[in-house]
C-alpha cells in the first residue's frame, strides 16, 4: 500500500507516510494507533459526506469517539451483545480490557494494517474496522484471551460464545493468536483450545485449527510466523506447521510442514516430496501469494 | 413443478398455470411478479389460517404489504437491521431500489422460481421468501450491486457486512450475478470481487469463488451458465468454468471447465480425462442431477 | 469425566455420583433430569458469585427458572427471536412442547452428557446450556421435528430458519435425530430432510447430509448409532453409514460404509480396502478418538 | 348497551346477551370470561380482515392466544418489559398470576365490561384490551398487589415501577382495588399505599388519592363503592369518600364525604352546604352522569 | 422571530425572509415547507458539526432524509413503534398519509413556526420537531384523524394508544384540530371525540377538553380560532371558547366563554364579570401573554 | 430513619449509623456516598436471593457495578435510550459527567437520603434509585444542566426531552435545582428555563413552574430552600416562594409567598391573611407535614 494509495484513499486527511509492515507497527505503539485512528475518522468524515444514509452509522460507531479504543468498544458491543448481554455491559469490559492493556490496542492496529495491505478488496482502515467479521472476531478474542488469562473463564466463554453466533467465528478463549494476524472472510474458522497462531499468519474461511480426541491436554495445532492457510483447510492434532509454510485450500492436513514449505490435498502432502519438499521465499502469510501457488499445484497434479 | 403440485400447496388461490422456465419467466416481468406475488399472498393466507403462532409474523411480512417489493423490502430490513443500521433506513433503501428498477425484481421472482423448481424442500414460495437465507442474501447483494455501481461503495459494503453477519454469505458488491439464480442452504458461502455468475446456476453452501494474491485486478472465477456448484467445492482465481458445467461437492478448482464437463476432486479433475473430459447433455444447474453425478464419480474413482 | 472431575466443577453442589453412559441416562429420565439441572445451578451459581458482570446472564436465563425445561426455553427463545418473531410467542412454544413430551427433555439431558463426556473444551453442563450453538440448535430442531410431525409445517420451517440465521445449523425439521448426540462447534452444519441420525453420534462442524437431485423421496444418508463425522466431511445421497463407523474430516462420501469401518478423502475410500475394510473395536462417536485415527490415515496415505 | 349493539359491533360473533351489570358479571366468573373473550375474538378477526396494517399487532396480541389470560399476560409483558426486565419473566409473571387466581380474572372482565358501558368513545372489548391505559394498568396493579400480599416487595415495586414509566399511572401495589373500575384515559393518576377503592368506581386522569406527610400508617383516602372522581381531582389524606359520592372535576378533598353527595371545588366543599349537602339518587361511578352535575355546579357557583 | 434571529439561530443557512404568521403560512404551502426544511437541516448539520455525540441522531433523524415528511415519518415511526407495531410499519403509514395530503404537511410547517414564534424556549425549527412531545403528537393525531375520516378506526384508535403512552398525550382521533397549534410540554392533554379546536390556538399541559357522561354524541368542548388555554385547565362538556378568549390556569370551565374574554378560577367566571366580562384586543393564542394575565388576575382576585 | 429502621432493612449490611441529614450529607461528600453504595449493594443482594425473578434486573442495574455512578449511568442509560439514541453513548455521557463531577454525586446521594427520610413509602435506598422517576429525571436533570452550562445546548435539549417522554417530566435543562431534593410521583411535573429550586425542597406530581408569556428573559418562579409544594400546584411567572414557605396542591400561584408562610386556593392565597399571613416553624420540605396543613386549611376554608 503505497502512499499514493492511501491519500487516493481518504484526500481530506493529513499525508499520511507509507504505513511500515504491520509488525514493525506493533512495536512503537501509540504514534501507529494514532496514525491510523486519525486515517479512519478522515475516511469517515469522508463517507459520511458523501453517504447521507451512513452518516448516522458512521458517527456513532466512528466519528463521535475519542480514540480507537472507545469505538472499537462501542462496535463490538452493538454487535455481541443480546436481550440476556446488554451492550452497556460489553462496552464496559472491551473498553476496559482495550484502556488497560497498550499491546491489545497495537496487536488491533496491526491487524487493521495487515487487512490494508494484504487484502485488495480491503479499500480502507474504516471499511476494515466497521465490516471485516474476521478483524471484529480476533480483536473479542483478544479480551476474551485477556479475561481467560485471569482466570474469568465463565465470562470468556460467553464471549467465545456470542461471536461464535453472530460472527460464525468460533476460537476457544485460551488459543493464542499472534499480532497482524489476518482472518479473511472469516466465516466457519474453528480454533481449539491449545491451538498457537504467530505472527504475520493469513487465514481464510473455513479454516479448522482441531483436536483429536476427548482427552484434554496439549491437542491443537501450532501455526508459525508468516503461514497462509487457504479456504477450507483442516488442520488436526498438535502439529507444527513451519514459519511461512503455505496450506492449500481444502486440504487435511495431520502432518508437521516444515518451514517455507507447502502442503495441499487431502490428506495434505508436501509439495516436491515428503523427503526433499520444494522451499520458497516469501512470507506467504504477508505476500498472500495464490498465484505461484496454483503452478506449484498444477505441477503437483500432473 | 407440475400445475398440479403448485394446486396442491396453495388451493385457496386462484389456478395458476404451470410456471415457464426461470428464465422466461424473467423475460415478460410484470405478470410473472403479480402471478407469484398472488400466490404468495394465497399461501401465507392458507398458512395463517392453519397456524394462530404464525401469523402475526405471516401478516407483518406478506399480507399487510400491497406487492412483493414491499414484502421483501420489509423482511430484509428486519433481518438485516442493527442498532446502528435501523430497520427504517435499509427498509427505504431496499423499497427505492426495488422500486426504480425493475429487473431487480424479475430477478427476485426467477430466483423464487428456481428454488420452487429446483429443490424438493421448498415447499411453496413464501417459504422461499420468508426463509431461505440464501434467496434473501442474494437478493440483498443485487441491492447492493446496484448501489456499487451508482458509486455509493461505503453504503455497498455495509450491506456486504451485514449480509455476512446476518446469513453467513459473503458476496462482494462488485460480485456479478445473474438471474434464476440458486444459492441452496447458502451458509458459508464467499463470492469475491471480480466473480461473475451466470443465468440459471445452482450453488450449494459452503462454496468458495476466491481469489488468487493479494493484488487487485480480475482474480475471481467466471461461472457460465447452467453450472451446478457441489456442497463445499473452492474455485480459486480467475477460471472459466463453461457453461452447464458440474462442480462435485469439496472440489479444489484451480483449472478451466469446459462446457458441459464435470470436474471433481481436490485438486479438481474432469471426469473422462483432461484431454477428453466426458460431455453430458443436461443443464446440471437446472437438473440439479447428482443421481448420475454419483454414478460418474464412482466410474471416476475404481 | 469421573466423578472427581464433576465435583471439582461444581464444588457448592451436591455430590453426584460418575453419570452413567448418555444413552443409558436417557433411559431414567426424570431423577437424570433433576440432577443434571441441580449440577447446572450449582454451576450458575458459582459463575455468578465469581463474575459480576455475567451474574444478570445467569439469573436471567438459568437461576431465575425453577426448570431446565423453562431455563432452556427462555434461553432458545431469546436467542432464535426477531422482530417478527417475539421471544415470548417463541418462549410459549419451546416450554409447551418440551412440557407436554418428556422424551424430548430426556433427549436434551442425554445430549448435555454427551458434550460434557467426549468435549475436553466443555469444561459444565451450563457452559454447554448457555453457550454450544450445536447443543441449542439441535434442541431447537427437536422442537421443530415435533411440530413437523405434527403437520405444523409452516412453523417448524419458520424455526428452521431462524436456527439457520442464528446458529449457521441448517437442519430440515423432517430430519431425524437420535439421543446423546453431539454437534461439535456446528457452524455450517446442514442435514436434509430424510436425513436419520442415529444415537451416540458425534458430529463435527462443516458436515453435510446431503441430498441427490432435485426430486423428493428419500434421498439423505442414514447414520448409524456410534458414528464420528469428522469436520467438513460430505455426506451425500441415501447412503448408509453404518453402526460405529468413522469419517474422516474433510471426507466426501458417496458410498455405504460398513459398521465399525473407517472412510477417508476426496472421494472417500474404506480404510483397509474396499473388500477387506480394517474394523475397529470402539465407538468413536463416543470415545471420540481422533490419534489412533491419525495414525491409520497416515497408513493409508502411504 | 343494549344487545343490539354488541351485536352491531362485531357481526361476526355469536350473539350476546346484552351483558349484566359489571359487578353481577364478577360472580359468575367463568362463563362471562370466555363470553367476552369469544367477543374479543370476534372482534379482532374483524379488524384484521378489515385493517391488513393492523394483523399482525391483532394476531400477536389477541388471537395467536387461546385465553385472555395468555393475551392479556402478553400484551402486558410487551408494555412494561425494558432491557433489564424482559418481557418473557414478565410474561411468565403475569400468566402465573392470571392463571392461579381467578378472581383477578373475573376483575379484569368487570372492568372490561365497566369501560364498555361507561365510556361512549370505548367502542369494543379489543379496543379497551389493546389501548386503555387505565385498563392495563389497574390490571398489571392487580398482579403487583397480589405480589405484595405475598410479601414478595421488590417484584411489586419494580413492577409499579414500570406501570408509572409506561402509563404514567402510579399505584401503590398495597393500594386495594375493588372489581368493576374504571381508569378512564388515566395519565397522571396516583393511589397511595393505604388507600382504598370500592367497585363500580370510575376515576379520570390527573387524579391523586394521596397522604399527608412523611409518617407511615394509614394516611390515603378511602372511596366507597359506586363513586365517581372527576378530572383532575386531589383528595389527600385518610379521608372517606362515602358510597355513591361524586367529586367534581379539579377539586381539592381534605374532608370526608358522605355518601351520594357531591364534593366540589379548591377547597372541596359539599353541593348543598356542609350541614345539609345535597344528595342524589344514581350511582356515580356507573352512571357517569356529568351532565347533571354541571347543573348542580352552576347552581352552587351562583 | 425576526429576520435576524432566525438568521443568528443558524448562521451556516442561507439567509430567511422573517417568515409570515403561522396561518399565512399555511395557504403558500409548499415554498413555506421548502424554507422551513432548508432551516431545519441547517440547523441539525451545525448542531451535528458542534457536537459528534449527537451526530448520529441527528443525520439519522433529520439528515440522511429529503423532505421533511420523511424525516418526521421517520421520527414518529421510532418513537411511537412497540415490540408489535414496528417501526417499518409506522414509517410506512405516517409517510403515505403525509405524502398524499399536503393539507397535513403545511399543518405540520405552520405548527412548527408557531413552537418557534411563541415559545421563548424553543431555540429552533429542529428542536422542535426532534424534541417537542406536543408537537409530535398532534402530528400523530392529524395522521390518526385521517385513518379515522376513512373509516380505518382500529388503526386510528391504536396509534392514538401510542401517543397517549408515549407522549401521554390522549387526543381521540375524531378530534378535529385547525392550524398552528401550539401544544407546549403537552403531558397529560386529553382531548374527547366530538372537541373541536380551531387555528392559532395555544395548549399548555394538563389540559383536558373533556365530556360530560356516558351517553355518544356532541358532547365535548368548541375551541375557537387564537384561544390561549393555561396549564392544567379542564374544560367539560360541549361549551363553546369564542374566539381570542384565555383560560386562566388550573381553572374549571363549564360555561361558554365569550369571545375575547377571560375565564379564571375553579370553577371559573368570567373576569369583569358574567353580564359584562372585560374583553382584550391581542390574540392570546399567539401572544401568548400571561403577564396582563396576571394583573387582571390579581385585580379580579381582590 | 432512625438507625434501627436501617439495620432492620437490610440485615446483611454493615451496621450503619444513622444518616445525617441530606444536606449535611452533602458536605462530606464521598464517605456519604460510599456509605449509601454499600447499603444499595446490601439491599440488592438481599432482594436477589429472596426474589429469583429479579435478580437478573438487580445484578445488571445494581450489583455488577463497582460504584453508585456507574450504577446510575446505566440505570439511566438503559431507561432513556432510545432507537437513536443509544443506551452506549447515553451510558458514556452519565459516566463521564458524574466521574468528573463529585458535586453531582454528592447531590444525588442527598436525594436519595432526602426520598428515604421523607416519603413513608420509600422502603429503602435501592428502591429509590431503581423506581422513583423523580429522582432519575432529577439525575438525568443534573447532568443535562451541566451540558448546558458548557454551551452542548443541543444535546442537553435531547436530554430533556427524553426524560419528558420517559418520565413525564420535563425540566428545562438551564433550570438550576438544589440539593436533597424529593419530587415525589413526579409525573407531570414541568420546570422552566429561568427557574431555580433550592435545597431541601419536596415537590409533589403535576406541580409547574411555568412562564408567563412569548418573551425570553427571566420569567419564572424562585423557589427557596425547605419549601413544600403540593400535587398539582400551578406557580406561575418570576414570582418570589420564600424558604421553607408550603404551598397547597391544586394551587395557582401568581404571587410571592414569603417565608414560612403557606399559600393555598386557586389564585392561590396567604393563609392568615395578605397583610399578616400566619407563620410556621417547621422547614415543609423536610417535615413534609401535611397534618397540619389540613387544619389550616380548615380554618382558612371556614
Amino acid at each position: 500500500m503505497p502512499g499514493e494509495e492511501l491519500r487516493a484513499a481518504a484526500t481530506s486527511s493529513p499525508q499520511l507516510q507509507p504505513p511500515p509492515s504491520p509488525m514493525d507497527a506493533a512495536e512503537d505503539g501509540g504514534d501507529e494507533e494514532a496514525q491510523v485512528w486519525d486515517q479512519i475518522k478522515a475516511e469517515a468524515k469522508r463517507d459520511a459526506e458523501a453517504e447521507p444514509a451512513l452518516a448516522s452509522y458512521l458517527y456513532s460507531t466512528i466519528l463521535a469517539h475519542p480514540s480507537l479504543e472507545r469505538s472499537l468498544s462501542f462496535h463490538l458491543g452493538n454487535k455481541l451483545c443480546s436481550s440476556t448481554l446488554l451492550s452497556t455491559l460489553l462496552y464496559d469490559l472491551f473498553l476496559d480490557t482495550f484502556s488497560n492493556d497498550p499491546s491489545l490496542r497495537s496487536a488491533a492496529v496491526a491487524d487493521l494494517i495487515a487487512a490494508r495491505v494484504r487484502d485488495p478488496a480491503c479499500v480502507s482502515f474504516s471499511h476494515c474496522l466497521l465490516n471485516y467479521k474476521g478483524f471484529l472476531a480476533c480483536q473479542a478474542h483478544r479480551v476474551a484471551h485477556k479475561l481467560w488469562s485471569q482466570s474469568r473463564r465463565a465470562l470468556a466463554l460467553a464471549l467465545q460464545s456470542r461471536v461464535a453466533d453472530v460472527f460464525a467465528v468460533d476460537i476457544h478463549p485460551a488459543a493464542k493468536i499472534g499480532k497482524a494476524v489476518l482472518f479473511d472472510h472469516a466465516t466457519g474458522v474453528v480454533v481449539g483450545e491449545t491451538a498457537v497462531i504467530g505472527n504475520n499468519v493469513s487465514i481464510l474461511h473455513h479454516v479448522t485449527l482441531g483436536g483429536t480426541g476427548k482427552f484434554g491436554g496439549d491437542r491443537h495445532p501450532k501455526i508459525g510466523d508468516g503461514v497462509l492457510i487457504g479456504a477450507g483447510a483442516t488442520i488436526l492434532g498438535n502439529v507444527k506447521i513451519g514459519e511461512g509454510a503455505k496450506i492449500g485450500a481444502g486440504s487435511v492436513v495431520l502432518i508437521d510442514v516444515p518451514p517455507k514449505t507447502t502442503a495441499v490435498g487431502n490428506p495434505a502432502r508436501l509439495v516436491g516430496g515428503k523427503n526433499k519438499p520444494r522451499q520458497h521465499d516469501e512470507v506467504p502469510g504477508e505476500s498472500m501469494d495464490h498465484t505461484s501457488f496454483i503452478t506449484e499445484w498444477s505441477d503437483y497434479v500432473i
